[in-house]
């Protein structure tokens, strides 16, 4: 695989080593403006990291040219044009390119991802979340009312970008919640909840920040319908082939610093007899599963490669 | 006030600086070995921060001596003796004494304990999650059931001990939950809200290790039986002349960074208009509010002193 | 004491809870824009947190309305205007009010600035690398040549700004250099050793900048002209009576944990007898010793206070 | 390459998984005790991670059993035996091997490696301090004497171990010295700094440990003999076919976060004009470059691979 092109509008001209400090790459490029008629002459899979609302026109636009567009906005995540344009306050300029589209969530859409040449990157918290949820709404061993997804992420999540509230003295030894009730991954997960239950499925997700710079980790309360053993199971042979899945004995919780750089999720259950509530346990590294990591598992299952080519399963550690 | 004694099994002969490595107080003291005799002489109020178990004898020798005790541990905490041996594999050998102890949640108990002589201190985790629970518990403002709570702590709250799990190497960057559905502190939260709502209430209560060194930031999911308006009201009303505890106008999102070092509980809240659950966000510094400056604030009512005696209400910010 | 009025030309109408999101002091007070003859109304007092240039103006102005005057800019820290302008770039406005001016290096000018109107509270490297130095240079107990201070200092020393390079995932888990052999607090070291030794001394100053909010520690390179004890108890005899530096016994090191939030200075020194030099360890909290700590101190010695009122000795730790 | 046997004699019995908490390889591996006749049958390279004195005892046993050994202790650093005992307090019982050992510096004895049965892989200090002074003095750019070292490593140095130092409630926030005049990397570096200048060279070495896992960033101080031109220039030749070493141009500064997850060392100079000092920093990640990553190298050296398999370039940023 080759890298051929890089954009970005407020970089231009500078090469990738400068604007890193250090070559990510083991040849230099230069940050070009985005124009789609270049990129699609020199590459055949364009990774699409640009503001909602312009991801939708560069789609469109290397779609038609012939390129696999593997798209990390929130633009064709969402089926359904209203509450694309509810949550972002955007209207959706072409519908049937979003019909067309599908949702990368890699280990429950690889059969589809593998035909198309539009992916919907999944967001961070959403894989997070629905990588343990949706085999079992879909196997109906948990209720699908009543979800609840308390999520903690590191700093990177927010992306390289001067503002106060990312300095370090802010975050460092603080701990604050943030869009409480109010986060646009909201109706990402409940999207892919409903299609999951067959059904209407509301859930109540907050996310924090928490002072590290990578991982996400997701506490998520459901109402069982089988029993805790029943249940791991259930998720342990539905990822049992899945590179990147992994499903732990139910007690064992897993750590962020078991997937810190790697585009694993791990998942841990726990069934309180207590309250007759089952708590699913999920941890990815934000910046590879949810997010670059994904897209290239997305590219490789769309090229025919194999799934797992140059993504790293052991993490840094420490 | 004057300390005249500072105890310790295993560091007794080493002077409070040799130990610290700087000097927590204007005058220098030798730790000594714990003898209650010794301790009577001297001192009038006696904090107890031994194990649980031991806490017991202590207390009791010291009562007995006509000492004020605020005992840091569990083992006045849970009314029912049962509850205490269930939990903490020990029975209660003074009964009694367990019946004339006050719970030293001192917004809530203040009466109480400035006529104590014995104050169990609360948890860390049960301050953090009572005060905003109760008054809303008590008045019938949230339902006694379902009630979930979502906390994260600093990993002060860990003690100083030498053990690979809290090495900064594996601490840091790294995020997890610990204990899930069976923390010692659950039990504690119930028997504090069952007091409050009038019958028995059960809570899932699962704690996370947050790499930071302070703070504990609860998330707390209830059933709301008002508006977000009234409870908001409530709230604001019940703690306006407490000078520690602050609430939030509703959708204002409170930090642990902002109570960091002071002896202040900050409580925000939401409703979920879409899930018709509410958030209750509560913030303590874990070893001020969460602990010793807690037992001081108890002191300060056992002493009939201002109860902001000595205690910081300004963070140490950044 | 009262704080009467706190300016801010960026900020001006917010309330100081509303910029800080918490109440720094127990009674509120409306973020104003800087007008002398305002300040000069209600204040015996001004410390000014200013830009150099600015801060010039704003102590002429001040002064001659009456008022004491402490600048935490570099503007009156360089007795020769020709040295603040080939490192500034800003011409001295004021050559007789920088004649008047007292360096606010307390435990050194104590008996100058408790009768001076307008102190230049020093910079945070500074104060850490004068208060060892400048008693052994005065004492002839250190060579004046070949000083090499290695100093590395907490992010809050850069302010709250919104910057790439002070966010949270640029700096945690990150060391580096900055300024090397050009940082502005070169010439305010060597003016005040020069000073001390009597003839011109020059130093090799080397910032760095290490994923922590607060402190400073210096490592300070110098040639002894005695014996490691005499300098430690030449060190010890000068500090004996100063309530915030303490001078550790030989080869003890200080941390900037024992110093955090506090006024203090710690410093440690040890001989290396294998190339003859000494090493001096000193560590201070940048933010309160090297910031406003120094400040009120130096405010307590204008009004004829106790040197060490309402500063905190007492680190917070953890 | 299989790994084919890891042993520790505390967690015999432990799958490496088990241990670890996650797999660090792509087949499991049963932690059993170290025997020497057991590695030889399975093993063509040993890495030694042993305790020094142990090392030897290995060493000795592995190579006369055929084995090319890697040792990671201290046992075969120093060429002079009576140096060892030194500064190890255990004396040397296989002088004759020790006469065989090639220092394991890569870039610099990379002819001696690729030849040799025993390497002593250096220390993390000694690698980020000899890199870019062995150059120099080989070439006499620089002067032999008053050479200072002012280093600062990340946590992860100290290795994982139950100790209260290593907490994170006493590292992190902290900064501090260790080991001040007295670390045993300093007769490590002057060994091979003497070989270079081809004669005695003494070095002042001074330790610190920064809030950060991984990372060493050394601060050197020296007598250039050259401009700063011609002393870049020189170094940046004698790397120029070096592929993990990098030096920079004069004034750019290097940052650890550039080089951590990678076996980079990136070396940045500037000269101080108005000390005449030249100032050289130098970075690695203490885990990689400073220890694991140079033990592959130099397999890979000994082995006749390419010098660069299996070790990551780019960075884990952030």
């Amino acid at each position: 695989m080759q890298v051929t092109c890089v954009t970005s509008r407020r970089e231009t001209g500078k090469s990738l080593t400068e604007y890193w400090g250090f070559a990510p790459l083991p040849y230099e490029l230069e940050l070009s403006s985005p124009e789609p008629s270049a990129i699609a002459e020199e590459a055949e899979v364009a990774f699409l990291c640009v503001p909602h609302g312009t991801a939708q026109e560069m789609a469109k636009e290397l779609v038609s040219r012939g390129l696999k567009v593997i798209d990390l906005s929130a633009d064709f995540r969402l089926a359904d044009p209203s509450v694309y344009e509810a949550w972002y306050g955007v209207s959706h300029r072409f519908p049937e390119l979003l019909r067309e589209a599908v949702y990368g969530l890699s280990e429950i859409y690889a059969e589809r991802i593998s035909k198309s040449r539009l992916i919907a990157n999944p967001g961070c918290y959403p894989t997070a979340a629905l990588l343990p949820l949706v085999p079992l709404l879909n196997r109906k061993l948990i209720e699908p009312r009543d979800i609840l997804i308390d999520a903690k992420s590191g700093v990177s999540g927010a992306g390289r970008k001067a503002e106060v509230a990312l300095a370090f003295c802010e975050v460092n030894e603080d701990f604050r919640a943030y869009k409480v009730a109010s986060h646009r991954h909201t109706p990402e997960i409940e999207a892919e909840l409903s299609r999951a239950a067959g059904g209407e499925v509301k859930v109540l997700f907050t996310p924090h920040l928490t002072p590290m710079e990578r991982g996400i980790f997701a506490t998520i309360y459901v109402h069982p319908l089988a029993s805790e053993k029943e249940i791991y199971e259930a998720l342990r042979d539905f990822y049992a082939e899945k590179p990147f899945v992994e499903v732990l004995s139910p007690g064992r919780i897993p750590r962020v610093a078991e997937v810190r750089g790697t585009n694993r999720c791990r998942i841990g259950l726990k069934l309180d007899p207590r309250t007759g509530r089952l708590i699913l346990l999920s941890v990815i590294d934000n910046l590879v599963k949810g997010a670059s990591g994904q897209a290239i598992q997305n590219m490789n299952l769309m090229m025919g490669w194999p799934e797992d080519l140059g993504l790293p399963k052991s993490p840094v550690f420490p």
